[in-house]
């Protein structure tokens, strides 16, 4: 029974989130539900992350047995043609050793905020983006966010419903740079907790409208306590990018 | 009563397009529905360029002309609350003098055009992008687009309800460029005849295709006959990206 992995790119928006829920459209349950009708028989769809409501993806990497032996771009063009007109694109399908693991072989995840910061109404990135009307200083969140890199107890940083068994995590990039209006945060880590990168950047915006110094941000870390967290960013404007994978 | 020039960015896809209609909602009528409630009168919004339903802006320009005096930062940042939630944002609004007319003073309009060359479903730019599965060679696009440049009867690439007196227009720029999957094409001409953009398009994905040669592009210009015409390239892909004065 061969091994797919499968690149796919996903707006977030009408979704409860990348994993299957009792109530609510999931990015997993539509995958599942296209792979049965392409396969004949249910199988799971195992992600790499799995990413909250209104949470986008430009690459989530997932794995999937399927009972039929397909070429894998049949494999690719038949999920698309089923998951029409949601908004799923199945970028690639690849054969893959029954040993990749799409969550437990991923060695780095990568992750983009972005915020648009400008008074006028968002138009043509509504979802797609935060919009914050207060000028930020960007060179300050990136000199800030620098505090935050290698590893620390997290719990700041934490959903309360988080379920990883240890707050402790190894952050190795956290980025803040401005083009225009327009404010991208880059972070990268093996792993992240629940929240945790619309944690830092709900911070990171206090940082750049002033109402926070760094030694601020530092503060919260060090108070390993959920309630020194600032505001939590919008899940409109977090994409997980790309997910790094040992080469075989 | 102060002149306002409005730089306004649009999402067209849930609009009938710019110019008020009797059924449907228009870019327009919901930028004079804002400015009349701010106004407390009501007052015509003139637009430079009146895009089709579906088709977007990143910078149209519009006048009006308000009986109050506002400052214009009060005045974009009033538009803009009472536009929301609607996809339109009002980026900036200045007095201008009275001569000033969006659309009789403006001497250059640029469009771009973006095609995603992929099998996979669009996701993150649904309605967004126009996606063509098959692939499209973009410098085989380019060179015979150049055919196109300068003054021409356009009757060929003009919609048959366009209601311009004369098919002749000076084309300046055509380029076709592809930066990975994305194909852009950009344009720019003193002004356009109705959906001659998208037609142009539209006949130059045949030339990608390889359905058409540059000397089929040639002849069905020199045709001069609507029915000579490619396909029409879907609004989705089409932006209005800025419009030019002349220095006063």
């Amino acid at each position: 029974m061969p091994r797919y992995r499968l690149i796919i790119e996903y707006d977030g928006g009408p979704f409860r989130g990348w994993q299957i829920q009792d109530n609510g459209r999931s990015i997993q349950g539509a995958l599942e539900d296209a792979v049965a009708a392409v396969n004949g028989a249910p199988a799971r769809v195992h992600g790499a992350g799995r990413t909250d409501a209104g949470v986008h993806a430009l690459a989530q990497v997932a794995h999937v047995d399927i009972t039929k032996t397909l070429p894998p771009g049949r494999l690719r063009d038949a999920l698309n043609a089923h998951l029409r007109p949601l908004p799923i694109g199945v970028l690639a399908a690849d054969v893959v050793a029954d040993t990749f693991e799409a969550r437990f072989s991923a060695i780095r995840r990568h992750y983009r905020y972005r915020i648009v910061n400008r008074r006028a109404n968002l138009a043509l990135e509504i979802g797609k983006a935060w919009r914050v009307p207060r000028p930020l200083d960007a060179e300050a969140m990136h000199e800030a966010a620098q505090a935050l890199l290698g590893k620390h107890d997290f719990t700041t940083f934490r959903d309360t419903e988080c379920q990883a068994k240890s707050p402790l995590k190894t952050l190795d990039q956290l980025d803040v740079a401005r083009d225009g209006e327009v404010i991208e945060i880059v972070t990268s880590a093996r792993s992240f907790l629940h929240s945790q990168v619309r944690s830092m950047v709900g911070s990171l915006v206090w940082v750049g409208e002033g109402r926070w110094r760094a030694a601020d941000l530092r503060t919260a870390l060090d108070a390993r306590d959920r309630r020194a967290c600032g505001p939590v960013a919008p899940p409109d404007g977090l994409y997980l990018v790309r997910v790094d994978y040992a080469r075989e």
